[in-house]
Parts: structure tokens; sequence; C-alpha cells
């Protein structure tokens, strides 16, 4: 049987010793748990930023993973921690948001309470449920336990409003929500809300003062320094210039407004 | 018998090929070794800020890991290589202080110096003997090496001046020694040295002009933005501003002053 | 048999969910796959710069990993995809001269051109082929797939210009290629290049406006904060300040000269 994978997010920062001592304390329950880092960069107690990641970096993991998510200001307070169990693995949160969307994408779904105290380290810190919670339940379902044993079903969980970009007859309107390592302006703007918009000359796209015409298929489908509109791989409009920075050449921050009218 | 872990601790910076480098020479002698990056990214050569994290990154780890760390300024000087035989694991580190804090910490302590060059690539540069030197024995030592061979015991080893606050009477003295990525500072007060102090109103503790009242125990304790000190998940004093960044909103950096009175 | 390993070195930026899409496929189709995170620092699209970073960072490995390159400006157009069959591992890469140097060094050379659909994603993305084609490719080879399978033999790569030193009489002309963690500035000038130039005080070495004697062995033969030359780990010149960062202390970026006269 294969090593069971643990998946970790947080915003501890790279190379954090919070990090570190959640990687010791699996370790040290399961020394067979292969501990993939998905991302420990998030902007710190940024909620929404990271259940998209959440949701888009774990997507495409074998059904048997395990993934722990770690952006917890309520830490130490009445905020429950939830485990998902889903059809696309288990998924352990704080119930503040992180998991929402994985709820409403992964079905069918359970979601559990953690509260069984006899997996979690003996003595809990007020301030780090990470390596005295999260870590040692995870080894623990690492290590073949019965997600049953972590706590109660519970009916459910809190959602962060929905992040989608809206149509009104011949117009959609959303905002940039993420900014990758290229520059490419990423919106909320799904592939299948664009099913019946014209991909051609005839469809005009705005961001901020900034305009183009047309939605691409791919980076290298116009000249260098044009600003271009295109379905992404996580089927998303984004905005991008061709072999530049969206971001920088256009100055556009998250949040920016994106429209289509044609 | 679960893979041996080895974790790496350099200054070498995130993604560098001097990391590369020596998970290529430990995969190449034991490809079974399972490597786990603690940090790459402290302050370049700050042996102080390595020792501090260190000490902490390693401490839940299982006993039987080999922890590596290079901050080794002094590469290629008569500096000496140390192994460091512990109840808590190896650890294995230049002789430049990185060590001192572990030795003082996990006792008993049997302290070898490196010197079995049939450990060793068999080329050894003048300036990396991270590749050259511990990357292979820390290989080497995880196939199952009895540290006796790495080389022979010797007596000491340099160490840091302690880094502690000070109690005189109904006041103690330290200061911040590290900022996490939320911006909490965490200082050199230890939980022991706060055992009889009133932990009510009565307590102020100020930090540079700022001051607050009472040691609490959540950062939920207090409304956001508020300035708060309680003792975080390693046993140490610290102030945090509720929901945002106590560095930032203070301005407050590592090395100032932070001192309790009641 | 040990876990087949596979490295990845991307332009994804760390923290990327791109990089957590890659090792989802990859553990998906392969759950004993040993992944290793190289580097996914790459100023986006700066093909160079990974190049050279790929070639170093590889060199130490076990000749049966499997290195994966995704800095891919041309995805979705015409660009090929390579793989390079040598003694020292198969090496996954676009061909846009990512893998140029590395066909030079690392001789008897097989390359074939990655078309075999069967081992991709069924659908394949027109932006992420580090997804859909890459990871899934590495995947099937770590299970033991023969490079056969992948694509047919192909007589040729897209190569960079070579970024060495040059030679006449006595004196030799590089540049600064290359900037480490420490603020060392390492040159495209080989130890080989050197082998009869005097490294005592008559070698004169110029960088921009400043200048050092001699070529020394390690940063400590020379007092602190003396600007010193000596060969490094990599086998090349390089210029460091003992204790301090030569590119802040020099204000020397990339690119900029280096000449040796004697």
């Amino acid at each position: 049987m294969p090593p069971l994978l643990i998946t970790l997010t947080t915003d501890f920062g790279p190379g954090s010793h919070y990090v570190a001592a959640m990687k010791g304390v699996i370790l040290s329950l399961n020394p067979h748990a292969n501990i993939i880092d998905l991302s420990h960069n998030h902007p710190p107690q940024d909620i929404a930023t990271g259940a998209l990641f959440w949701l888009q970096a774990t997507q495409f993991f074998p059904p048997n993973a395990i993934h722990v998510a770690v952006i917890d200001p309520g830490v130490g307070s009445s905020r429950r921690i939830l485990l998902f169990e889903s059809p696309r693995g288990l998924f352990l949160a704080p119930d503040n948001g992180l998991g929402g969307w994985l709820a409403d994408t992964h079905q069918p779904l359970k979601i559990r309470q953690v509260e069984n105290r006899a997996l979690w380290r003996p003595e809990v810190s007020a301030t780090f449920h990470g390596r005295d919670i999260f870590a040692p339940v995870a080894a623990h379902l690492s290590l073949g336990r019965d997600p049953v044993e972590v706590g109660p079903i519970v009916q459910s969980c809190v959602r962060l409003p929905a992040n989608k970009g809206e149509r009104v007859g011949q117009r959609i309107e959303g905002e940039v929500i993420e900014i990758d390592s290229f520059g490419n302006l990423i919106t909320n703007i799904s592939r299948e809300m664009l099913a019946d918009v014209p991909t051609g000359e005839s469809c005009r796209i705005t961001c901020d003062e900034h305009e183009t015409f047309g939605i691409f298929t791919t980076y290298s489908d116009q000249p260098p320094m044009t600003l271009i509109a295109l379905v992404g791989s996580d089927d998303r409009l984004e905005l991008a210039i061709v072999d530049d920075s969206a971001a920088l050449m256009l100055g556009v921050k998250k949040g920016v407004k994106v429209v289509i009218v044609w």
C-alpha cells in the first residue's frame, strides 16, 4: 500500500518553524507519511484567498489524500475544527470558510466536528492548533483511523459569499481574484458563464480603463505586448499581456472589475 | 523500518541550487532517505537566528531523525564540524554556535568532531561543505552507520551567549527575538520566568513606548486591534495586535526591549 | 527498489497552485513517486537563468532520476516538448533552450519528441502543459515506462548561445551570470580557463570599477570586508566580499563585465 499523502496549506510563511513543528508531529506518529507542501505563503489570515487556493491546489490529488489547511485567525476561540469527508479526499480545516467552497463542490459530503481529544496532542496550546490538533489528527487518519473516530457529523459549516461573476443580458461583470507569478489577471468569470458568448471581435472585455477584443486560446495567439483575454487552465477568464506581466504593465490589483459586453 | 528522516536548515535561499546539490548527494547515497526542508530562508550567515530556529523547528521530530544545519560563514577555515548525538536525534552543524543551545537542552549528549574523510565526498571544495561533507555524512548515518565512525568525541563546542530575559525583584526585562509571519513579537521571556507573575491588570508590559496590561491566553481574548500579551505556543511571552500585525502597527523590530513590572 | 525521484523546476512561484496541480497529477498516477522541489522561484519566463540553474541543480542526483523543467513562454504554440535521455538521468522540458546546455554536457544523449498522447492527461489545456503533459509523462516514466514510448528520436534541439568567458592572450573577459543568497558574484569564467593563470598578486581582476588582486581558495583567506576572487564550488570564478554581500556593497548586477589580466 502506498504511503498516505498529507498536504499542508498554511499562512505561516515559508521556512517557518511552525510548519516544521507540524511536520515533526506528523512524522512522529506516522513515519511513513508522505507530506506535500502546497503553500505556506498565504497573506496572513486571509481566508478567502486560502479557500480559493485550497480548492484549486487539491483538485488533482488522489482521492485518498488528506488535506490540511491552517489559516486560523480564530485559534483558541470557540470556532470549531471540521473534517470534510468527500469523494475527493479528506479535508481538515478550521470552520471559518476555508472549506466552504470545497463543501459546495465535492459532493456527496459528510462534515464532522473534530472533537475526540484522544487523537490530539496531550497538551493543547491556545494559539497553535496546527501543531496540537490538526497535525496529529491528520497523522492518525493517515494511519488508517476511521474518520468516524474524529467526531460527530454536523449539518453545516461557515460559507464565504460566492465569488462569481454576474451576467445580465449581453453583459458579464466580474473581478480579478488572483494574480499569478506571470502577472496574469485571473477572474471569477468561469468558462461556463461564457458558453454562448461570441469569442470574436464583437466581444469587448474591459478591465479598469483597459480594453481588448475577442477571447483567445493561448498566449501565443497574439503578438508580444498585446493585452489578450483567454480562458485559462482553471477554466476561468484571464487577462494577460503576451510575454509580459499584465499586473505590472496595467497596474491592476486583485478586486479590479472586469466587464464583458457583446 | 521507516525511511530515515534527514531535515535541512540553511541560509542558501529558497530555490537555491546549493540546496538541490545537497539533496542530490544525499539521494545518490541513500535513495530511501526522506528529506524534509525546515528552512532555507535564514538571514545569510546569521548564526543566532539559525540556532534559535533550529532548536525550535526540530523539537517535535522523532528521535531517530538526522538534522543538518548549514549556516557556515567559516567554511574552509579551521572551524570544526560537529555531530551532536542526543536523545532527541542526531544534529550535524559547523562549530560556530548553531548547535550550542541544543547542546544545553538535549542531555545526555555526546559531541563528535566530524573528521572521517571516508564518509565525505572524495573531493572536498573549500567553499561548500554542505554538499561535500554534511550531505554525505548525513546520508551515511541514515543508512545506519554508527555515529562512532564519524569521528572522535570532543568535550566542548562553541556556545552563543544565552539569550534570556532577566528578572530583578518585581521586574523582568527581555527583548523581541523573533517576529513571525503574523507580525507577533516573540520575546526571550519564558513561561518559567513568569511562574509567579500576576497575570491580571496589575501586571504592566511595555515594549518600546507601547504598553499593555495583563497576560492572556489566546488572541481572541481581546477585541480586534488591541495590543495583547500572552504566552505563545513556544512557551515564551509574545506581544500581538489582535487580528493585525504588531510588528507593522508598532514599528517594532527584533532586539527591542520588553519590560514587565508588577 | 527505491521510489523513483522526480524533480521539479518551474517559474510558477513558491506556493503556486500550478505546482500543486503538477504534484497531484504525478501522485495520482504514481503514489510512490518521490517528488523533490528544486526551485519554483525563477524569474518568470527567463529561460537562460532556468537553463543554468537546471544544469547545476540536477548534477548531483542519481542517474535514474527524472528531472522536469517548466519555464515555458511558448506553451500552446508549436514549440516541441523534448525528453533528453542521458547517462545522468531523464530530462523533460519545452524545446526552448532550457535543455540545450545539458545536451552539450551529458553525452551520449538521445533526444525524443514527446508526442504519445496516451501518456498525457485526456484533456490538454492550451496554457498549462506542466499539468497536462509534463507531469503525467514524468509519472509514467517513473512507473518504468520505456522512454521509447514517449515519442520518436529527433536530431536537434534549441540551444542558447554559449555563455562562457573569452580569453585573448593574457586577458580573460567574462561576466557575472549569477548572484547567490550571500551576494557572491558568480561568473562565466571556468576553472579550466584559469588553468595557467597565475593566482598571486600579479593577477588583477576587475568588475565594474572595482578591482582585486590574486585568486584565493576560500572566503576566510582574507580579512572581513575585503573584495576577494576565488574559484567557487561550481568551478567558476566568483567575487565575494568577506563576511558581507558583494552584490549589495558594490551595487553589481547580473551581466556586469569581469576582466582578468596578468
